[in-house]
């Protein structure tokens, strides 16, 4: 496995590997956990060569975000990542990233102002930004999402897509405990009977899910359903609960193709998301 | 030569064409000139496949802008690229290119608000954003870019450089009329007495040069001299004569390193713009 820092070194290397091997990619801000693995183990089966970057990007943080105190420990990332057959680490400085203040970046003007990206502005520009830099430096055929972000992984459809990059872009299903619990390093953070509360969230899509599948149309209707299920079963403080064609993410009247349910409720220490993307025929 | 449509067939054969050979690349609005001859003749001789676009690019348009009555002629284009030896001609339609609105756009947040750029917003978010699109349809290792509008070269250089596109940039020098004065579509609207001063355009950049070379280190005496002698020997009327750091585009206070002497003036019913590009040691 090769950890390469210089971007000018990677270009080089992706120019001689391209001439006969796939590259599959899984962009990462590092302390790689489960869902990580999940990523590179996916990337692993489907190409010759998986590259996997660990950069914190300072452009996607705000100005009150924990950029400086963001969890970083390179060494353990790098026996992950051996682990699971991945042959090179990107692993650049924000220096070499960021020289000097960029002339261009990349605006995203849709997908944003719902779910997560309200309450972030700015954040998916930096995510854009980063991933259009990463991208001409890795040159991946393609780059794996994990779903549980599906905000990001809409916008990243839509960057991919406007942009016309050459990249298929493989998002990958959310890990769960075996109660339905998404994965997630916050989970920690749980009281002992907010976890046992916290399953109830997914059994909230599952609802969602059955109401549309009995013909319900009523995004409205189904919201509330969910809502009432959360409120009951939970302690926890209802964020937002919503319903968008995906992945547009755009309003609905009447609910029909590829929709995303989605949902963040607070806890005492720990904000949970979760989503569910399905097709309403 | 072939013509090309299609993004996804264009994609298509440039995977196949890099596989061993070096793609030059050429990005026009069509209607090509002498200047964009020489840009395919740089091309021809330093690439194994020589790509033309021929797109008007709605975006770069403003809205009091002429993208409907922007002069069309693809017979005549195509028969130009045929003669100068260019092996594919990429010719998407608007709605190839732009089938739907675009979530992701490129914003230039630099570079922008002098010479040329100061009175056209947005303008080179939408040149920024084809050619982000271009880049990744054709992929080419070199693109072609006339000096004669510097600021483009200047925030394509940007464009490459901060998005780390895999990308050489090749500026090619102005070509010129023997008495001086810069080829441009517009010359043939002069007057035969403006046609007959136009060339001290010229002779201004070239004044400043000899100014700077005998030592003159203030921005303002250069320019006042070059000023004094367009306001002398012609009737136009100076829009702007400016002095840049380049490809930075920023304010000078004492003249040093790789710079831009840039100007535009009005004629009767042409704005004729030229620059200098030189190095003060």
């Amino acid at each position: 496995m090769k950890v390469i820092t210089s971007i000018k070194e990677m270009q080089a290397l992706v120019k001689e590997i391209k001439k006969d091997k796939s590259i599959g990619f899984v962009p990462t801000m590092g302390y790689l956990h489960e869902g990580h693995i999940q990523l590179m183990q996916e990337a692993r089966l489907e190409n010759d060569t998986v590259v996997v970057s660990i950069f914190v990007n300072p452009l996607q943080f705000g100005p009150n975000d924990d950029y400086d105190s963001y969890p970083r420990d390179f060494e353990r990332d790098q026996n992950i990542c051996s682990s699971e057959g991945v042959d090179i680490i990107f692993h650049p400085s924000a220096e070499e990233m960021y020289p000097s203040p960029l002339s261009v970046k990349a605006l995203v003007q849709r997908r944003t102002n719902v779910l997560c990206g309200e309450s972030r502005p700015g954040h998916f520009d930096g995510v854009a930004t980063v991933l259009t830099k990463l991208f001409n430096i890795v040159q991946p055929e393609r780059v794996y999402l994990g779903m549980k972000d599906a905000q990001q992984v809409a916008v990243v459809e839509g960057l991919i897509s406007d942009f016309n990059f050459p990249i298929n872009l493989i998002p990958v299903g959310t890990v769960r405990e075996e109660d339905g619990l998404a994965k997630s390093s916050r989970n920690i953070r749980l009281a002992p009977e907010e976890r046992e509360e916290a399953p109830e969230l997914y059994r909230s899509l599952l609802l969602a899910k059955e109401l549309l599948e009995a013909g319900e149309r009523s995004k409205e209707v189904v919201i509330a359903k969910m809502k009432k299920h959360i409120e009951e079963k939970t302690t926890g403080i209802i964020d937002y609960v919503e319903i968008y064609s995906f992945p547009e993410l755009e309003e609905y009247e009447r609910l029909e193709g590829k929709i995303i349910i989605a949902l963040a409720v607070k806890f005492a220490n720990a904000r949970l998301i979760d989503n569910l993307v399905l097709t309403v025929e």
